[in-house]
């Protein structure tokens, strides 16, 4: 499998990190496994004959790359002569989903297989992305896109195959529940936490993404779509951000043994609010943690805590990789 | 596929009646799916053209049904003309693993595929026996055996295919966790929360396997053998029991923010004992929850909660059966 990398930003460094100490494990699965192609948004390199990933994870900037294209568009690779399979990992936009939203398309369309923790273009155009990955009997894999490196999906499709899934809740956002686990543990003002969590560059200059329940109303579409088999929208989600939450909200909430948490649920309604969790209850996880708890008819309750962001989020997109790999290597044999 | 369930015990009995409700999602995967057989420890019914699935649900003794062999032994069934799969659930056994290692050995040397939620066999002979299914291009899948419900191997095994795991540590024991819960929130005595798990039947009479740590070590080894690769025998897990957790001792970590809990430690050494965990660390679970908490080398780290007993376990052999299903149709299309 010929695999090209699209978007060279924090995701798609820590990818070609983790390949290079992986390379072995992925020739075991599939031995033709090379990264012949990496693009950014202003340019691309390719090699047909497969790209030496120890010299592409020691750059910075795809444009210090030997036979760098600038000008050149990742779209002009995403041909099946070229590739089998890409990673895309462009910036997320859930306005207009691009450039991923083309890309994707583009790549199911020629029969390429997606792998991609890219947010935006599933959220925006779910059903019909699927349908044109079954059209053309594509894999699309996008393990990254919700909760980091919990494996939300490939668990609910390889670990839990005789189960029906009824009801899911999490904490699908790691910047506010870090806002909220400091005002729980330290009695800080949202003011001051928020303040403390842009320093430490958990949250952004503009925060209204995460602080308004933005994002976690992205993953809750996503879940919502995927695992319930809904035809969820972003404006299905009722959603209540968390500047409304009080240092005294809490601190009451305290006594009494809960904890305050954007909690994003897929029940009839889906919904992303500040709710009381008890803090002895699975759900309850601090710090950037994100955690998901699925209600099934047979296995009850399980609860799947982990990182919902950073590199550790490369391990989704590796095992979406190596799937894809796997699938295809039956096919051949 | 034919299949024959060993064992009508408590979790027998329970896949029964989930297999009722799955009729339909078994046959979507394999339309020749169907229960051939059940055996007891005193005799068996069989029928080649298919068990009706409501009839066995309905019943409480296999020795109710219409044709039951009473004198028959599992092994007269265990043979390939007869059946392609078997879920062995005969109680376990931790002394020489019979009758269940019997079985399991006899069905993979004749091709058939395993399923089992019974430790026995697998923390006696865990090489021996994937050995055999090797050798005869078999599936042995044994979710069931740790941590009941939650899916630790199969996820492992599909969701985390890109990872290295560096370490395991968990509550792999429901009884312990369910009487240190009780000593913590209500601060009773050891003796009295045992005596009340005894009378709930969470606590067998004899409570030493779970109490001194044995059955949390059976889990230990499988998962050091299956997950780690090691080659870990009972003997090889230093183990501490809880009867020497005083309350006194609970309270005072109580007041420090930390819970005892009975943890299980697969690292460089394998260890079962009781640990202070900080109340707010996810594997920091109560009552009968059971939870792992894996270190990776991508992920970073992940906790799974969920229920370790009971008839949740049917979760998992479910899942186990339909992957030898999906596994087996694919090699016939």
């Amino acid at each position: 499998m010929r695999l090209l990398i699209i978007g060279f930003g924090f995701i798609g460094k820590e990818l070609v990190k983790a390949l290079r100490g992986k390379i072995r494990l992925l020739r075991e699965i599939d031995r033709d496994f090379m990264v012949v192609g990496a693009a950014d948004s202003k340019g691309y390199i390719f090699d047909a004959g497969g790209l030496d990933v120890d010299g592409l994870s020691a750059i910075n900037r795809l444009s210090e790359h030997q036979g760098y294209r600038a000008g050149g568009s990742a779209s002009e690779l995403i041909n099946e002569d070229l590739c089998n399979v890409i990673v895309e990992a462009t910036p997320t936009n859930i306005k207009d989903g691009e450039p991923g939203l083309t890309h994707i398309r583009l790549a199911l369309s020629r029969g390429i297989h997606v792998v991609t923790p890219n947010k935006g273009p599933l959220v925006l155009a779910f059903r019909e992305l699927t349908s044109i990955a079954e059209r053309n009997s594509c894999d699309l894999l996008y393990e990254g896109t919700v909760a980091g490196a919990i494996p939300i999906f490939s668990l609910a499709r390889e670990c839990l195959r005789g189960d029906k899934i009824i009801r899911l809740s999490g904490i699908l956002n790691g910047t506010t529940n870090y806002i909220l686990s400091r005002m729980f543990f330290e009695e800080t003002s949202f003011d001051i936490a928020l303040k403390e969590a842009q320093e430490k560059g958990i949250a952004e200059r503009d925060p209204s993404y995460d602080v308004d329940g933005v994002d976690a109303a992205c993953k809750v579409v996503i879940l919502a779509n995927a695992l319930m088999k809904r035809n969820a929208k972003i404006g299905d989600v009722e959603r209540v951000g968390i500047r409304g939450v009080t240092q005294e909200a809490i601190s009451l909430a305290k006594k009494a043994n809960y904890a305050i948490k954007l909690i994003g649920t897929i029940d009839r309604r889906l919904e992303v609010a500040p709710k009381l969790v008890p803090i002895n209850h699975p759900l309850c996880v601090h710090g950037t943690l994100n955690a998901i708890h699925i209600e099934m008819d047979l296995a009850g309750e399980i609860t799947l805590v982990g990182y919902g962001a950073g590199k550790e989020t490369v391990s989704a997109v590796l095992n979406d990789l190596i799937t894809v790999l796997k699938r295809r290597s039956k096919q051949k044999h």
